[in-house]
């Protein structure tokens, strides 16, 4: 199922993108259903099977896609969690070792936008970056998750997510904590969707893209991941308990700008997409901060 | 005013502390005003006003300190920004230069506990160290805020943190992202109250202690804060919208368990207060993770 959160008059709704393209508000049409994403995952299947039902019969409140203003797919993450050098050819344009373990940083919801949202180019940084990522939501609450196929169980889905970010102010400083330059307002786009885990049983095998202006900057695979979702997981919540919504940016594959010889750095007026197989597009416009 | 949040029968309550140590809470005492903290620090002086008026009214509903459990002043923060090397002594101590900015990290909701509440000593962690902070709480919503006076316009208030700190997880990696030493569950007690800022208008000379099991172990004044205030709300809103209710950790002074000769390790069974002059006691034992 490909679950959106949606702008309506009666506020941000949980919604079910179906197939010829529609938004069908599913608390519209059938109050008994959660009318936020995060309660649908952490519902039971049998919620998430009727809801399916529910967008499919002809009762059903849907919008066309061209009167939707989407939102992000969780629109209040508790957490927003990144991995750095998840793939093995990022680290090493990054001039950096394989790490022997996930390096955790994190964003703030300040950062979170839409698709079609534009990223703002801040006035004080001067070379901000692109990078695309496979994010993870968590479906269900869990601490010391088993590092194993039975980490799935605690996924919800998965969606595109763009890790923006500002080299100037990443590595500033002698202590060099990454997350100052990665925390500015508008620099996590994540959507369109959200694609629920039974329609993505196995996470290390997507296709995943990065296009500037139609030029192609990132190309690789999921597959390239160093640590894949089990690992993820198990390591996270030996640290702290994983709850439903929360994100996690899985890393970025090779071709960032700032390993480019001449660097490449996001300019207003740019507009970047971010393509995951069976997941979808993420675009968004690049504006200078006003 | 001193502010709490109260679990009552109705959901977490913002309450006011009386100078006879009842707390009063107030959406119960007059059902004009907000029921959250959050909220009570974004409204005008005129709300805040009324509210000190109807908590010393004796129509007040007022439960004795004993039959109240405190949850965190704000329960629910959008940010948990957190800043290190703020005082010369400890960046001293710790064998690192002045930072010439200030130095950022985070810690995420999972990590907020109230006074009284345990911290819980993770499975996997050997080194943890307490750290006695100064909080910030924001109380109004700032992008670009001038480095002077004008900042205080934007502080709701001020409250006691305990940032609680795995040494191991901390310095872990090539790249050393104190995120994950700093994330665990319930390694953020915040309270017992916030002070909102009309009681403290300076907030640059307030004694500062840490004591484990009675001994003092840390006891210096924020007058040795490196970046104050002022510089630290403008520095951080350059990069993101400060939001009401996002607490600011402002570092902590030297004596930190990990400098020691033999070093100091929080121990199943210990009692770590933090004091801060005008705020309070913030208490919290220590127990192994389950």
């Amino acid at each position: 199922m490909r679950l959106a959160t949606i702008q309506t008059p009666q506020g941000p709704r949980a919604a079910v993108e179906r197939s010829d393209g529609y938004y069908v508000d599913l608390h519209a049409s059938e109050p008994g259903l959660p009318d936020n994403v995060k309660a649908l995952l952490a519902a039971s299947t049998a919620i998430r099977r009727l809801a399916a039902e529910v967008a499919a019969a002809p009762s059903a409140v849907a919008y066309p896609p061209q009167s939707v203003r989407l939102l992000p797919p969780i629109p209040d993450p508790g957490k927003i969690l990144c991995i750095g050098l998840n793939y093995r050819d990022h680290a090493r344009e990054g001039g950096k070792a394989i790490p022997e373990e996930p390096v955790l940083f994190g964003k703030f919801r300040n950062t979170l936008i839409a698709h079609g949202d534009p990223i703002r180019l801040p006035k004080v940084a001067r070379k901000v970056d692109y990078e695309a990522e496979l994010v993870i939501v968590i479906g269900k609450t869990g601490k010391h998750i088993p590092n194993d196929a039975r980490a799935y169980d605690y996924v919800g889905g998965y969606t595109c997510g763009h890790d923006v970010s500002a080299r100037d102010w990443q590595f500033r400083g002698e202590e060099k904590q990454w997350i100052i330059g990665k925390t500015f307002d508008t620099f996590a786009p994540v959507g369109p969707v959200l694609v629920t885990s039974d329609e993505i049983p196995d996470p290390h095998h997507l296709q995943i893209r990065l296009r500037r202006n139609g030029v192609t900057l990132q190309d690789s695979n999921t597959r390239e991941f160093i640590f894949g979702v089990p690992h993820l997981l198990s390591y996270l919540s030996q640290v702290m308990t994983l709850e439903p919504g929360d994100l996690i940016f899985t890393g970025t594959p090779p071709g960032v700008g700032i390993a480019r010889q001449p660097p490449i750095l996001l300019q207003p007026g740019d507009i970047v997409e971010v393509e995951i197989e069976k997941i979808g597009i993420l675009r968004n416009p690049c504006v200078a901060e006003s």
